[in-house]
This record gives structure tokens, sequence and C-alpha cells, in this order.
């Protein structure tokens, strides 16, 4: 048994996609979510300033005494993780390799796209990851760019991003990809127009359930479950206000409180 | 006469419609310009912040030796000018007031709109200026959040960007406004499009010539003008490849060198 929080990050609002499936299949876990608003985003970023990002959010999470970090966020995962590993006392979990594992238990022809930010797609980070683990795929990677600022905007619904989305994901005909990662943890709350554009015969994978399965087979495996009531605890480098207004569209419920934590002032 | 450089700085690319303009109108000046790209956009984030991030620039470029600096971010001057004002040792110019300015000689009929980021259109800068300039004028204002993004994607000729243009730019059909501000350094890169969504009827006005005659003045009445051959440095704050190579959007010509300067490694 071990109550010390669990520590999850992001750049933004995107990590909560994340911190709902932990919710769910951990109910009584302590739980930490720092949302980095003042350096969002991460997607256009170089490896080095994500890093340096990454590692401040990181040394504040060991601060409070997180027995566990869980990087929810794709850029930080595909860029900083190594070296997140090397630096933190406590375990680092990202959310590339749980991504990677369930696209490839889903894909029947082997035929994997990945969807994510500038800076993952270059990274190859996925695809790396895929190729382990099944080398005779064939990985196909799309960056798109312009989600993440079309959820952060709340036009998930709006025609507009359907539009967006038949351009960006035109060249997965070609490929004729039969599972694709939703490799950015803003995108899950687009999968209803990516799975119209895309049509019924592709199945659309992201790292949330995976990575929660993971976490929870972790705790299990080294006896540090936490026991009685879990509790959420959010910090937000800039604007918590406003954090707080735009987690609705991820969450679907209102947050109680976002407190203002600034990394570096 | 006065040969030291000339300071500019913006969040990231938007500034170099401002740069442009001033090395048209002061060919002779040395020109240091600071594209903020590990901290972009400033656009959705709090005063505090935004401040912080103006004062590190700031700072830097006086250690440069500038003999005056130019806020070319829209947000920045509409949330930092006036603590810049305070701290630093040479004069501090934004593009507020010149973009204020110009709209209240250009309208004919008082109805003025401003399209810029939440955080500009938040603070009323422009509102509060251009009613000290004419008291009686109608302001409207309309944040538009994807324009940066469309901007930075490439995507000014795309016809989803149009599309985009025509919601936010539905209360202005109501409001009748006679002249639009673009208030924000990378909405002119979008003018064709704005124009076609408004119409002719309608003037569209930006900061950078008024800026760029406002310097002009500032140097003459101040003896402070450069002579001989004029120059240009150009730092950024994160990956000045991709700054280099997205450059070519708003200034239609190639950059030879980006220089990395990170601020509070």
């Amino acid at each position: 048994m071990n109550n010390a929080p669990i520590g999850i990050f992001d750049s933004g609002l995107g990590g909560l996609t994340i911190l709902k499936a932990l919710q769910k299949t951990l109910p009584a876990e302590r739980l930490i979510y720092f949302g980095d608003t003042a350096n969002v985003p991460y997607g256009s970023k170089s490896r080095e300033t994500v890093t340096r990002f990454s590692r401040d959010i990181a040394q504040f999470l060991e601060q409070k005494g997180v027995k566990l970090i869980i990087v929810a966020c794709n850029t930080a995962s595909a860029l900083a993780l190594t070296r997140l590993r090397k630096t933190c006392r406590v375990p680092v979990l990202g959310v590339i390799e749980p991504g990677a594992q369930k696209a490839v238990r889903s894909s029947r022809g082997g035929r994997i796209a990945v969807l994510g930010t500038e800076a993952t797609v270059k990274s190859g980070a996925y695809r790396q990851q895929i190729l382990k683990l099944a080398p005779h795929a064939k990985v196909t990677q799309v960056p798109c760019p312009l989600f993440v600022p079309l959820v952060e905007e709340g036009w998930s619904k709006n025609p507009v991003t359907r539009l967006i989305a038949a351009q960006y994901l035109k060249p997965l005909a070609k490929t004729q990809a039969d599972t694709v990662i939703l490799g950015c943890t803003h995108y899950p709350v687009l999968k209803p127009v990516i799975a119209n554009v895309l049509g019924k015969q592709v199945q659309l994978v992201d790292s949330a359930q995976t990575l929660a399965q993971e976490v929870k087979n972790y705790l299990i495996s080294h006896d540090e479950q936490a026991q009685g009531r879990g509790s959420l605890t959010i910090y937000a480098s800039d604007a918590p206000e406003r954090f707080k207004h735009l987690a609705k569209h991820i969450l679907g419920t209102r947050l109680k409180t976002v407190r203002l934590k600034k990394l570096n002032a």
C-alpha cells in the first residue's frame, strides 16, 4: 500500500483525457494534475525546450511527494521521456508505448497511421515503438497542427473542423490504414469527426485506457495501490480560471478549483 | 545621429510584418528582431505571464545596446507596455496606439471593429485608445483565436481559412463597421481573405505603416537617425531553423540566419 499521490502532466488541457481514464480505473488514488498553460503548446517546439519544461514540472511533482509520474502529453513523451527517466527518482510512464501497443494489438492488416503534433511526428517515436512490437507493420505519420487549437477553441462540433480533418486525413486513403492512433491527448475530443471522415472500417485508438490499465498493473505488482477515497488537485502554470472554464469541453463536468503554480517565475 | 540598433520583439513570427515596414521606411537602421518561439503564443495567456516574457526580452535587447524598443506584438502591447515603459531605460513603442490612430483617421462613420487575440480583446486596450481619440466612436471587438495557428500553418490561401473568417466576422455585418483593425501582427497575412469576406466598403487597417512612420518621426525629432547601411539580426528563443523556414510565408524572402537565444534557460 502507498497512499502517496500520482503526478500527471500535460502542456495544457489535453491530458485531461488521460486523467479521466485514470480516475475511472483507479478511484482510490490521489491524483495531482499539472497543465503547463504558460508554455502551451509543446507540439511546435524543440526537444530541448520541451525537455526543459518537462523537467521543471517533474521536479515540482516530486516535491509534492508523488510515487509515480505520468507524462500525459504525446509531445513530451516523444521528446523528453528518456531524459525524465534519468533525472527523476520515481518511475515515469509516457503515452507512446501504451498507444503503440494498443494499435499493434488492434490492427488486422498491420497498416497503422499516427496522427500527432509536428514535433511528435518528427521525433518518429511512435513509428519506432510500433516497429519494435511489429517489425513488418506499415506506419504512416500525419502531422495535424490545427487540431489542438480547434479543441482549445471548443470547435470540435463545428463543420469547419470536419473540413480540416478531411484535408489532413486525405493521405490515409492511399495507404489504406486499418488502425489510426490519436497521437495527441487533445485528439480524442475530435474522435467523432475523425471517425466520420475515415469511415467505420478504420479503428481509432488512443492511449488513455491502455495507459490506465498499465498504471493499475504497475501499482498492483509493486504493492503500491492507495486505499481509501481518491482525490484530485489541479495546477496550471497560467490563467487557472481560463483552464477551469475550458476543462468542461474535455471532462464534461466542472472542476471546483484550479490552483496557479508558476514555474521559473 | 545614433547608430545604435533598434530592438523589435514579438511572440513569434507575426512581428515580421512590422519589421518589413521598418526596413522599408528606415533602410539605414540596424534592426534586431527577437521572436519568442519558446513561449508562443501570447494571445491566450495572462497579463502577468505575458509581462514576464516581455520583460525578459526587453532586458536582452537593452543588453544589446538598443536605442529604442518596439513591441511588435499586439498582445504584449496591450498587456505589458505600461510596465515595460517603467522598467526600460530606453523608449518603448507599441502597436496599439498607431493602429487606433490610423483607424480613427480612416473611419468615415466612426464604426470601428477590432480583430485580435483573446487577450488583446479582453484587455480592451484598443477600445480605450480609440475612445481617447474619438469619444463617440462605436467600437466592436472580435477575438479570432484560430487566425494565428492558420498563419503559422501556412494556410492563408486555404479555402478553410475563408470559412473560419466568415464565422468570426459574422457579427460585423450587424454593427456595420466601416473600418476594421487587424489587431494582431499575424493578421495582415490574412488581409486578402478578410477583405474578401467583408467586402470593398470596409477599410482594413494595421499598425505597420503608421508605426514605422512614428518611429521615423521620433528618430528625426530626437536626432537619433542612423547613418550608413542598415542591417538585420534575428534571434528566436527556440527552433531557429523552423522560424527561418516559416518566415518566408510572411517576409516573402528567405532569411539568411536566425540565431538561438534562450531566455531563462
